[in-house]
């Protein structure tokens, strides 16, 4: 395989997408897929799929396509999914428990490793397996696990608040999900994930 | 202002975080902003700004930076966000209640008008104000209201049979939140909102 040691954002937000996509495709047994079916299928131009994937490697076959299980392989390589990744998760409310539920992680070798809430009701409560733990016992838990990496489902006026204390407590990548911009050390990266957002994006092309 | 007929998806996905940037500011009386800043809060190049932004009008002054009210307007203009837009929500779940008790639509003049779910005992119930209807209101209801835009937070099994439904009855975009990729017609827009990918495009910073 070439090196990929620069890969720009955008490439870095496209590659899961593609690799989701060829897990479907394993899933239902395709071995092999050009790069127009995935253009078709994810909205991307099949000449950028093409570009983002030659810098990484020479993983088509003109005329053929790639072969679907290799591609699956270099990607997980590529995005550094061979090891697991632990995920603390705060806030345990609605939005919350569905995203603990999904099982998706676990096969992506990404896991909730630790669910917190600042509601003293919901303490010890399991939720996927996972007890809730209390606030306190965060900075504790995150150390211990060595996690690097948090998500965020507390309400917006509470985000700031929380994404400080995660940031105390070494975490570098937070994954946010309340719709308000938050604050960060320039080593720690955001992701937001706000539906709003999307759902603006989306209405773009339809209205 | 400058005519802005072709923009490119990479734009419209930046707009809507621009624009979340810009309202968060305006919530906090800042009236002025320089590209440096917003790109430094955004974790965006602002020289990548200062283009997307150039790309539909001379809104900046040079030293100076942009001005908060006019830009936060210009980009709800560009981005057609100045009329009311209807969404149909399905899957009444966990995702499904929080996505539904964000307030934030309302103000972004993106509104969930209804929402359906198969489970017959969630029937009538509320959440956030709309009663939960039956699957089979929703060819009536999607109709009758002129709804073109849809939120997905069903089961991954159920989604493609979902999906099939909602383009049936007329929908046009859909936001899916199922772990799974779902085909559509070439007409229908899909944007992908799991965590999964999320994740993993953060990890690749991280790890």
């Amino acid at each position: 395989m070439a090196k990929y040691e620069k890969i720009s954002e955008a490439v870095v937000r496209r590659l899961p997408i593609y690799l989701r996509y060829l897990s479907y495709l394993q899933q239902v047994n395709v071995t092999t897929v050009s790069s127009q079916q995935m253009g078709m299928n994810l909205d991307v131009n099949p000449a950028q799929i093409r570009k983002d994937l030659a810098a990484f490697g020479d993983f088509g076959k003109k005329g053929i396509g790639y072969d679907v299980n290799y591609l699956v392989e270099n990607i997980r390589q590529i995005l550094k999914l061979t090891d697991e990744v632990r995920v603390v998760l705060v806030g345990a409310g609605h939005l919350g428990h569905a995203i603990s539920n999904y099982n998706a992680y676990v096969k992506d070798n990404i896991r909730i490793a630790a669910i917190f809430d600042n509601d003293a009701s919901k303490l010890g409560k399991e939720v996927a397996g996972l007890p809730i733990q209390s606030m306190s016992e965060m900075a504790h838990t995150i150390a211990e696990k060595n996690i690097k990496l948090a998500i965020m489902t507390v309400p917006a006026p509470a985000a700031q608040t929380v994404c400080d204390q995660l940031v105390s407590f070494g975490i570098k990548g937070i994954l946010n999900f309340a719709p308000t911009t938050i604050k960060v050390p320039k080593d720690v990266r955001v992701h937001y994930a706000d539906v709003t957002s999307n759902l603006q994006s989306l209405a773009y092309y339809i209205t």
